[in-house]
């Protein structure tokens, strides 16, 4: 064996499979969670409580997942993408209690637990959506890195976030219930509603680590789109065939709400074909980054291939 | 006359008055707010239409105002005086919003207007709150200045915001309805609920002319208490004595809530005495400044003399 086979298979036996790095994410953003939340016996102790009900023990961590992922390509510090994470991930949670709400989708479920206006109530539910967005915007502002970057990457979580990005999506959503959308408006309206976070994900783990040139900005936003567009198909394929007890909320919700989905439009098989051809975008769209893409390709692979 | 009186005749002749000063800074922050709004014909419109009717044309702009009083200091540009007023109009738009609703105080007036969820439905002032949060941290970070300055700008506005600020202060509000509260809880309260954001205001401004040395961050936080609690001390005299036409809102809502005020704890007459004092207490901490803090004396005169 040539040394260069065997430092090959010492480098492959000390890497941890996608299985085990999934896992080490997932846990240490639930310790970093849980640290830049306030604390449950801090006054306003309800508010805080619900707070952390909200974002602690659920949810599949995609953003997050993303956010290291990207890291990955850059060196990004832990520190920093912990940072990152956490503030993505707090505005991903306090856009589902809001959705949640009777007076947007009404839903009493979500991550197997009941939705935060039915375990509090109403009042309680939409502070706890104002506070964790402005606490995305407290745990991003406070770590300690290269100014410069760091307004660029609050600046982007704020579009993401807004009107232009996802609360902008839901707005379309809301306004098209009952509508035929083409495929186009649809497209348009995931871009936005969950698509601008998971493109703002990938954006802030790589910007952790350095200054983006121009065509690595675009090669990840390219992923960024594919992958954010395969979700949401894939989240439809799941909403028509899974079971409520499987995917830890309601399931059958959209046709029941007269949505518009992929499988409405396209319908099943159409739409598994779809999400197959996004995540091979996302893998044509890394390839100017090489084996350092490893964990972005994996998780394009497992957002397609999901079950829940 | 000596030259130097002839000077300070000249000053005074070309230096506006507190009024026209005032008038000067509304009338800029109306089409500053209108330039860092999407405009009504972008997509999705209807969000976008419903979050300027929130913020533009109504109000009396204390917060931006407090933001140039303070920038007067250190001689902050106006660009960068601008994007921090904006910023911090639209996180008291948003809550205004909110605040509101049906699930919170159930108002339907507002600024002599219907509230957002009357005007256009619950679910769009839902996302008008949040997208105007949103907004704000993006006008913060958009703007050109030292970034370190404008990273401490940012968690300034985040952490007045958050659950340690405003929405803490809602939260410990919406706990203490039919409470009999101490005056030093109610007072709590307050300094959260309204106080974190007028303070905010005022750091904002002066962070945005220059790095704040210890013992100004501190004079201006004094000055920031002291206003945003004589701020509430006259809301709570004006909610007992006067009409909503003249407040633009529904007067005497307060008691009808059964909400804790300095009025129900104090009495009128000794609110009166704390609003002065509180006054007092304001234009003590500037005296560091000398005459530069002109506008922010005044600007407590005014908050302690307002009658609307």
């Amino acid at each position: 064996m040539t040394a260069a086979a065997q430092l090959a298979m010492i480098t492959l036996a000390t890497e941890p499979t996608f299985a085990e790095w999934m896992r080490q994410v997932q846990s240490d953003m639930e310790t970093a969670l849980g640290k830049f939340l306030p604390a449950e016996n801090i006054a306003p102790a309800k508010l805080h409580q619900a707070m952390r009900y909200a974002v602690l023990d659920g949810g599949k961590r995609v953003r997050p997942l993303l956010v290291f992922a990207a890291g990955e390509l850059f060196s990004t510090q832990i520190a920093v993408a912990q940072r990152a994470a956490a503030a993505v991930e707090m505005i991903h949670a306090y856009s589902l209690v809001h959705d949640d709400m009777p007076c947007m989708d009404d839903d009493a479920m979500r991550r197997g637990k009941p939705t935060v206006h039915v375990q509090y109530d109403e009042a309680t539910a939409l502070l706890v959506g104002d506070a964790l967005q402005a606490q995305a915007f407290v745990v991003l502002a406070d770590g300690e890195m290269d100014a410069a970057r760091q307004i660029v990457m609050l600046r982007l979580l704020a579009q993401a976030s807004g009107s232009l990005g996802m609360c902008g999506g839901q707005a379309i959503d809301l306004a098209s219930v009952g509508l035929n959308l083409s495929l186009a408006e649809l497209e348009q309206m995931h871009k936005l509603k969950t698509g601008a976070l998971l493109r703002a994900s990938v954006l802030l783990g790589a910007w952790g680590g350095k200054v983006l040139a121009q065509n690595e900005i675009l090669a990840l936003e390219a992923y960024g789109t594919a992958i954010g567009l395969a979700f949401q198909v894939v989240d439809d394929i799941l909403d028509a065939t899974a079971d409520s007890a499987t995917l830890g909320k309601t399931a059958g919700k959209d046709a029941a709400d007269n949505k518009p989905t992929y499988v409405s439009i396209l319908g099943l098989p159409e739409s598994q074909a779809l999400a197959e051809k996004l995540r091979n975008d996302a893998h044509q769209a890394l390839a100017i980054f090489g084996d350092k893409a490893r964990r972005l390709r994996e998780l394009a692979d497992l957002i397609v291939q999901r079950k829940a």
